[in-house]
């Protein structure tokens, strides 16, 4: 209680409290209000933090004189647009292109919250646009866009793409997102990456790697089972079947994934090469599996189906904010992930697409490849050495600069080695004042 | 001179010249092919300058804790999301929207140099979001959007705008523009301002009325003469219209504007409203004219015609970047103006959009109206003092910080005035925990 006035009319307080939820402040302002307390204004750490945005746009030069004016504008800015209009690929060095990128959005699936809208979205592309930077030292601008179908979405997003290096995309909802992703990547000649697929799909699959170091088991022998097949159940499935896992169960809402004519094409394309033993329950494929991913929400698996896993299972409950089944309900010696930062484990993206992206810039990728995006994971699942890997350390902290480091030298190393200099068209020569 | 290194095979240095143009640099560095030296690598101080891009995206908050990475990101940010979704307006609290604007360009008319496309404006708009930020404090973002048509251009920053409180239009060509312009505000529910009309005008009015002031003129009773009637010269024309100049006569690469059904409907607009007397030639309109106003190029009008002019003439030069006429060739004793930094009185936009934007944005405009402008012509104008005010001081210095702020300020008090608070759908009542 910090003291602001003492006035004729009464005494001014302030008074800091720790709530559990929004009802607890109502319930708590009530109860001062029904005392001879009169509340004059409430106050929130969370939205005061956001209060004027999280980012901004600050200069990297100085503009003190007239002279420095004719550098930055016009005249002198004339010449350099002249220069890139004739060499395109100088855009790279004389602007903040390979340095930026853009987290695009429709909104249409904001965190675990459902279609708010691309204004809404807002301060997660911030609050996204902040960890680029942090971690990774990218610029990147959170651009929400209004648009209401998937072409649309596409179209926007390429007219918008020639001032950035890579595109995130971010908080779309499947199936539109995989088409979104794939027509982008085709049209344009920067790394397109839609963090919710890939950006979990990696930081999965390096957890996967660890998990397998810490019980002994062999990645491609695991028997796993993901429930979820939205966009990210979809990219860690991918992922597994690239990893050589084929003993593979995807369950959707309504059940295992089928190739039924009315199935969307990414269950389809799924289900025609998961499932191999033809099981029809989920009780059925746990039995005795050894990894379960569960990318669809709390409840959608009951902790006692789960306790037919193998021993030592690797369970991986990453629906946000409430995982699937928390640790106590399991009461099992397994390896435990979730979304959540206030548990061990927590499968966060944050430790992949700064670095991701950051690598992909300085090599000057021209789209994303699979191997970029093994080479992210096995620089994640690298950070955590054999000394500090443990039940609940089976992936590093995002606060670990080195992880980012390691996952942009990675991805870079991999793209160059695809791709040597010279090769690709949009890896020009240093132009000679660079 | 500077030595880099003495070696074997031979000696390094670093040779520093200052060169008129980019021949003179290609002389020099031939000469020293000739002679015995070797040119490693040249080097230019704007492109320097330019290197890596002249902004970046900055966190204003904090990310050292897994704390902080709870507000700023999930699940923190989710309570934010959802608070906009409920309540939209809180977006101009809650995130960067209510400081941001974005700068919107096709690439279609970049400076004066033509269609160099989008990529090649952007360190243009880069300068500009630089200026933005320097004067008026405002985070203004390059969108540089690969469009090809007016109405897929409207399309394009109509998707983007949700993240910003207002759309500067930049380097658009003429007459799409015009159409770019009036459709986007329509559309959308923040201030749509096409820099190189409104912004041009502004200034340049501001300049006018100050050359009245030095030369005891009333602004009505001006006999203006126009010559090039793109984006700047209509609007320029526009403002002196609105004004209450009716001695105006306007002239297109074509002769004096006509209401022809082929001309333009920019000009057919402009042609119904001009030229009272009906005179034919630039001679004719130029005769006894107190005030002409170049946005044409070098040699677009005769000095010799410009003699013609009234006594004191008020004469405005702003082709960039040779202006139509320069000061020696006219030899008169008038009042001139150009766009050049190295000349008195330089007619420059930076004196008015980083101002106007900030006070629309404070204000929370939902459009821009002929009184905003008109403020901000008034404080740019009575930034010169009656003490300052001579033949080479009609316009302030965009370095005084107080013109930007005077700006801000009037502009913000003309929406208020016309807008009172309650009055307008876009301007909600504070949320409670601001």
């Amino acid at each position: 209680m910090d003291l602001v006035e003492v006035a004729a009319v009464g005494t001014t307080v302030d008074l800091t409290l720790q709530a559990a939820s929004d009802e607890r402040v109502s319930a708590v302002t009530a109860a001062l209000e029904r005392s001879e307390c009169r509340v004059r204004h409430v106050s929130d750490r969370t939205f005061l933090y956001h209060l004027g945005g999280k980012i901004e746009v600050a200069p990297r030069v100085a503009v003190r004189t007239r002279q420095d004016l004719s550098l930055a504008y016009t005249p002198g800015v004339g010449r350099v647009a002249s220069a890139i209009a004739r060499q395109p690929s100088d855009a790279w060095t004389l602007t903040a292109k390979g340095t930026s990128v853009a987290i695009a959005t429709d909104g249409s699936a904001v965190l675990g919250l459902g279609a708010l809208g691309p204004l809404a979205a807002l301060p997660v592309m911030e609050g996204k646009a902040l960890l680029f930077k942090n971690f990774g030292g990218v610029n990147a601008y959170p651009i929400c866009l209004d648009t209401r179908t998937p072409e649309a979405l596409v179209d926007a997003v390429a007219a918008v793409s020639p001032g950035f290096g890579g595109i995130n995309l971010e908080d779309i909802a499947a199936p539109g997102c995989f088409e979104v992703e794939a027509e982008l990547q085709r049209r344009l000649e920067i790394p397109v990456f839609h963090d919710d697929q890939h950006g979990t799909a990696i930081v999965v699959m390096a957890a996967v790697m660890n998990a397998c170091r810490l019980t002994d088991r062999a990645l491609a022998d695991l028997r796993a089972v993901i429930v979820g097949c939205g966009a990210a159940g979809t990219a860690v499935a991918e992922a597994l079947l690239r990893a050589g896992v084929h003993e593979l169960v995807i369950f959707d809402r309504a059940g295992v994934l089928t190739s039924r004519p009315d199935a969307p094409p990414h269950h389809a394309r799924l289900a025609a090469r998961s499932n191999p033993r033809g099981v029809a329950s989920l009780a059925g494929a746990l039995s005795g599996a050894d990894l379960f991913v569960g990318t669809a929400r709390r409840g959608s698996v009951d902790p006692a189906v789960l306790a037919l896993m193998a021993p030592r299972p690797i369970v991986f409950a990453l629906a946000n904010p409430d995982p699937e089944v928390f640790a106590e309900e399991l009461g099992l010696d397994a390896v435990i992930a979730t979304g959540r930062s206030d548990f061990p484990n927590q499968i966060n993206n944050s430790l992949c697409f700064p670095g991701f992206f950051k690598g992909a810039l300085a090599a000057r990728a021209t789209c994303v490849t699979p191997l970029m995006k093994e080479a992210a994971t096995r620089a994640i699942a690298g950070a955590v050495s054999d000394e500090e890997l443990a039940l609940g350390v089976i992936v590093p902290s995002m606060f670990q600069v080195r992880v980012h480091e390691q996952v942009a030298a990675e991805v870079a190393e991999a793209w160059t080695l695809e791709h040597p200099p010279g090769s690709s068209p949009g890896h020009s020569t240093l132009p000679t004042w660079s």
